[in-house]
């Protein structure tokens, strides 16, 4: 198997992020040095996937921290503070980036003196934690695919979106070594063509058959019985099971269940938000209108046209076949079966069972 | 009510049709003389929706028969028969082609001396029918609308799509006006983004609010209760209330009915196909994968990615609410519904009912 592409790495002199909005065209990097800048390229999108917007944060308190201990030993920690509110708020709705910064605030607040290569071996731990929890992942959910079939996902739900390897595109790299994956489709996923520009130059690196489909041909497509199993990741996942993940995941979820089709959703445990009673309660983010009005940096929607840019939506559980973690997989999600994983080390019902 | 804009006009030295592919930011107007160029201009999209590709090649079979007289008046109808097969050719799904090419075929036949002012005025004939059954259908659509709510259209059944006013659009105008209508959301219709480009521009000319979104966001904005009807057109209509239309369509009936949002399917009778017993044996236009793998023309996916561009889905009739032609709407379409509408003048369910 390929390595697959890393988009976060840490240098001596700070962060690195691959920017996502000039793939596949382009592979530039982007340096942060700061809070600020790693907020920026979060909000900007230089950076983007539940996981990966985590552990970028992760990296950015790392920095916060060193540049306000060098700035004053004596009176860091409240400069500190205003860094981890601009990370956490960055982007409203992957709960990763909530989860990342509190655990990275957690340890900042029991060091003592120049708390910086503490807090950088967690953002490291983090970020190899979760590339171990997306190899688990691909186990778990190829487990949960019974024939041969070929597949469907949206967005990217990557190596790009993650420590590398991939939620979703996890276990569908880890399916297809199994040889039970044949052709992956693969929604372009408007407005961003998160599945165009990101999820197919994934697959095509790692030589995984993979077909563009426009989001609203998925519907056909398993009509037409092509489609055996939607994988998608997620950016939330509430206490009940509901998911939030980027737009168009609920409609695939809809015709998921109206074709038969299996539906299932890969993310780590720092997705799951067990203060949300359930998806409604979620915020969704609204973006610029001008992603829809333009489209690859060009305009094409009439002058003085509107538009309405959700760019997650919910889908609630009793519509998911099967939320994969690294501790399991919970099939007919509900919330005794989110607890059971969450609180007990193997809990969930136990995959390679459906 | 202004009158709405019209994107087929003859003229004394043929057919001139507004070129859509360079809608919204350029109206050019493209003429043609003689049946290829029409049969050109609807291979490339410069006409498209299905009553308006009839209506075009209904001129396309008068200039046909100009040219081909003039040529040869004693041996015209031989390269006139291989004109109309070009113009039948043109694009696979919309019935409405074959319908128009029929029909002035038809007039050909029983036709002595110089074909051509006969058959001018049966294309005139055409195009004025489909106008007034759009009209019609807007009054018979907007009746069926209840109480004052937004709705939602998928591509673009508009103006532009016909010989004016529209058939979805028809109907969304008309309750528009009637103050049933308030925001009219409008899926941008990737790939061709219809949509964004041809129905936006319709609805700001004519002062509809209009929001744009993603077409994969139309099931979220259900589940918000934002949407009271979905109301679109069709290509086909088979005998048993099957819809072929535009790819997405599909998807919008299943959430549709999943979310208890009425389905309104607007559609000419010329768009009937009595002979194909069901949709699924229907042509469905598949074409170039660049237009996937490009967006706005520039390239967007990954070298070496392949894209699957089906741009028609078939909508089993089950699903649709209501289907609306100038003679009737019937309600919970089957073979014997839409046989009682096409058979009898006023058949159908009546409208304004449900």
């Amino acid at each position: 198997m390929t390595d697959s592409v890393r988009a976060i790495a840490w240098t001596d002199d700070g962060l690195r992020l691959l920017d996502q909005r000039l793939l596949p065209g382009r592979t530039d990097w982007i340096h942060c040095a700061d809070a600020e800048s790693v907020a920026g390229a979060i909000r900007s999108m230089v950076v983007r996937g539940a996981p990966a917007i985590g552990i970028s944060a992760a990296y950015g308190v790392a920095l916060a921290a060193r540049l306000r201990y060098r700035e004053s030993p004596a009176d860091w920690r409240a400069p500190f503070g205003r860094d981890l509110a601009l990370l956490r708020e960055a982007r409203p709705t992957a709960v990763n980036l909530e989860w990342a910064v509190a655990r990275m605030d957690t340890l900042a607040q029991a060091l003592e003196g120049d708390p910086f290569e503490a807090l950088l071996a967690e953002a490291r731990r983090i970020h190899d934690e979760d590339v171990a929890a997306n190899r688990r992942m691909g186990e778990i959910g190829s487990a949960l695919i019974g024939e041969r079939c070929d597949v469907l996902t949206h967005c990217n739900a990557g190596a790009l979106a993650t420590g590398g390897y991939g939620t979703a595109l996890g276990v569908i790299r880890s399916a297809h070594a199994a040889g039970k994956v044949g052709v992956v489709y693969a929604d372009e996923t408007r407005p961003w063509l998160q599945g165009a520009r990101l999820t197919a130059w994934e697959l095509v690196h790692d030589g995984i058959p993979t077909r563009l489909l426009a989001d609203s041909a998925a519907s056909y497509a398993m009509q037409q019985g092509r489609i055996g199993w939607v994988i998608v990741g997620a950016d939330r996942i509430a206490a009940n099971g509901d998911v939030v993940n980027k737009i168009g995941t609920y409609s695939l979820a809809v015709n998921a269940r109206h074709h038969g089709v299996g539906f299932m959703v890969a993310a780590p445990t720092s997705t799951v938000d067990l203060g949300m009673p359930d998806g409604a309660s979620t915020p969704i983010e609204l973006r610029d209108p001008g992603e829809l009005l333009d489209c690859a940096e060009r305009r094409v929607a009439a002058e003085g046209a509107d538009a309405w840019n959700p760019v997650f939506d919910v889908t609630p559980a009793a519509l998911v076949d099967a939320i994969v973690t690294e501790r399991g997989a919970v099939t007919r999600p509900d919330t005794d079966g989110i607890a059971r994983m969450m609180g007990h080390g193997g809990g969930g019902s136990t995959a390679g069972k459906s």
